[in-house]
């Protein structure tokens, strides 16, 4: 079978299942999902028994320390995906729930009720949890799912997918709506992207390059995700501890996430008072920065920023800084640079932060806040399956209304067109 | 310049106003609105007199009478456009309306609201009047728009859009928010497609290969619309009376549009009682059937139905006819065969009505009504922009809210994340 066709045929028997699954009641779905995380629990040995191969192979490829760590499951890893599944478990159905409607003059009645895509397809890489976190989002919201993960994570992937599978099926899941893809063939997921006919849409999870790869190819629906070059402006009029500790959060506390911030704006008016402690305590925590050359005034240690910098997700302790003449410069910044996914000025004026919040093209435009909360379970949506920073369909944080459409429901007596 | 420069250059023009367009207040938007209808009365000669231009080079080329008078414009029909804007003037505008929200337990206030897309492409094929409907809806909706028209409706396209233009910022709409493309070089569509750097969505609006051609070769997000088979199917519990009233107005009362009946499937059980009368009155109205075996059974004029049929959207006065064994037959068939846009059951069972509305994926789904009745106007929901056929962003017709996206908007008090 080419790879063409195996992608076709593990496509289509989840097209198949997905018109299934879209009436299991929400009752099969839950208990599935607990089914699915206790046998997480139960078969955590063979899981990380597969892990133990991705590992092995992962250090004779010299693969760095930092993506070892994202690749290693233990057991509290594996308990972590379990609770997870419980989680989505008591998260409300999102299928069949009316979104709207009314009674024509005509008297044809129209209800808008959610349904799920169909078929999504899953292309990510490197962490073997999102294996869990994809099939339960997906189920849950009655889609079927189609997954190709990283060849890295192939055994985890595998083990973690087919412990899944059995699980759900048992428990009434129809047979089918899990799919994984089992070979490391780079053709498949050009395959999958462009399989119109049996995947309703393709949602990428991984670095620049995949997304901007799955987006260019694909002819399938696309939601593109995660891709976070974040600012955070701080205006003449802000409360300058308050925009440190806003500032140095949205950097430090976990770097390597997309709502963390890359560049710094600082209002001209307000350097003098805020930059100095401020580079003190980003170089005492180890952050670089990379700054225009009125920042480099204010610390020899300040290396210089390049147009690049400015365009750079980093992703770990680096960081840009800009000093700006005025918020217009800031929001000229920032719609250049931004990948539209979080954006905060800091600030006590009320217009500033109206304009702010009026003018900025992102999912999330924050006042006096740190960026780090764009997240689905932050915003109160439970489980997140990413972060979308398209316009299309679904915006910022996607849980489980996000996986999914809608359709009319109309009924008559009779009604006919005059 | 050459062709990708000269699209790129709209493209970005349109980017740069659509910032601007998208804090402009609706009664700056409503003011415009009407006086780009009242500009179109007023030029309405100048009008017509490009169309005569597009009309003779028809005539020319051969152009199918039917086409003709698609492209056709008349004082009247220049009048419906004046009237379309100002119904889109009367409408409420979306942008800025709160759809959700909450606050946090750490005190963040989240505010969801409603933003236009930004950038929208149109590409569409032979009739002038979409010019006005796509501007103006684009604009209501806070969107600037590119707009690639049909070669045949050239002078017709580019009169209108300049009439609209000139009126438009006039009035106060940011320069540069309507684009048309004057150029009939196919390679145009070919570049506003891949422009993602500053088109948000396309939209094509046109015949199947045009639409296949967009999504086959798009990087930008595309909205599929306006590709419909359609089906009505007869239930073994159907009112025969009402059935031949529903049937006959899905079929004839427009043929030439989307939600017009493709194919009829009728339940075996049925059959007898409803199929004489019911073919009779079809062929009475110049309709041509194409039957199955045991259809053409009952009538000698029902010629054999091919496999290419049940797939074709004749567009005119051709129906397709099938006698099913019972309800899982006709759902087979409508699985297999529909473009998910509208579908309806005729029946007086409570449980065939659940089971077809539960398992048919399409937008509209209709128990004893007519096909006929998917559409923005019919739906309250005011002037569309097309019919969706797919299920990401906006499924069935779309109006308004539909070119819309949303953003997140939080406010806080110096929250980080723990």
């Amino acid at each position: 079978m080419s790879t063409f066709e195996l992608v076709r045929a593990k496509a289509e028997a989840a097209h198949k299942a997905a018109a299934k699954l879209a009436v299991t009641p929400a009752g099969i779905k839950n208990k599935a999902l607990l089914a699915m995380a206790e046998a997480l629990l139960a078969k955590a040995d063979y899981i990380i028994e597969a892990n133990n191969k991705d590992m092995q192979a992962a250090k004779e490829n010299g693969m760095r320390e930092s993506m070892q760590d994202r690749l290693r499951l233990t057991p509290e890893r594996i308990a972590g995906m379990a609770e997870g599944l419980q989680q989505v478990a008591a998260l409300p159905d999102p299928v069949g729930n009316v979104i709207g409607g009314q009674t024509l003059a005509n008297g044809l009645k129209i209800t808008k009720v959610r349904v799920p895509l169909g078929v999504i397809g899953i292309i990510y890489e490197a962490r073997p949890n999102v294996t869990a976190d994809a099939i339960g989002l997906c189920l849950k919201s009655g889609n079927a799912v189609v997954l190709k993960g990283g060849s890295e994570a192939m055994q985890s992937n595998l083990a973690v997918a087919g412990v899944l599978t059995e699980a759900a099926e048992a428990a009434g899941i129809p047979q089918g709506a899990i799919q994984f893809i089992d070979t490391t063939d780079r053709a498949t997921v050009t395959a999958l992207i462009k399989m119109n006919e049996f995947v309703d849409v393709v949602i990428p999870r991984g670095g620049a390059g995949l997304i901007k790869a799955v987006v260019q190819n694909a002819t399938v629906p696309v939601i593109e995700t995660g891709s976070g070059v974040c600012h955070t402006y701080v205006d003449a009029a802000a409360d300058c501890d308050m925009a440190r500790k806003i500032a140095f959060n949205a950097k430090v506390q976990r770097p390597s996430v997309c709502n963390a911030m890359e560049t710094m704006l600082v209002h001209k008016d307000v350097a003098g008072k805020f930059m100095p402690q401020m580079l003190d305590e980003y170089f005492k925590a180890g952050v670089q920065i990379f700054g225009c050359p009125e920042t480099q005034k204010f610390d020899e240690r300040v290396q210089p920023a390049t147009d690049e910098d400015w365009a750079t997700e980093y992703g770990d302790l680096r960081l840009s800084v800009k000093i700006v003449a005025d918020i217009d410069e800031a929001l000229a910044h920032i719609a250049k640079y931004s990948t539209k996914h979080s954006e905060c000025i800091v600030t006590e004026d009320y217009n500033a932060a109206r304009k702010f919040q009026d003018c900025v093209d992102a999912a999330a435009v924050y006042v006096n806040a740190s960026t780090r909360f764009t997240d689905g379970f932050e915003f109160g949506m439970g489980a997140e399956i990413g972060i979308s920073t398209q316009k299309l369909h679904a915006r910022g944080p996607m849980a489980l209304p996000e996986l999914t459409s809608y359709k009319y429901l109309i009924t008559g007596s009779g009604q006919i067109r005059g």
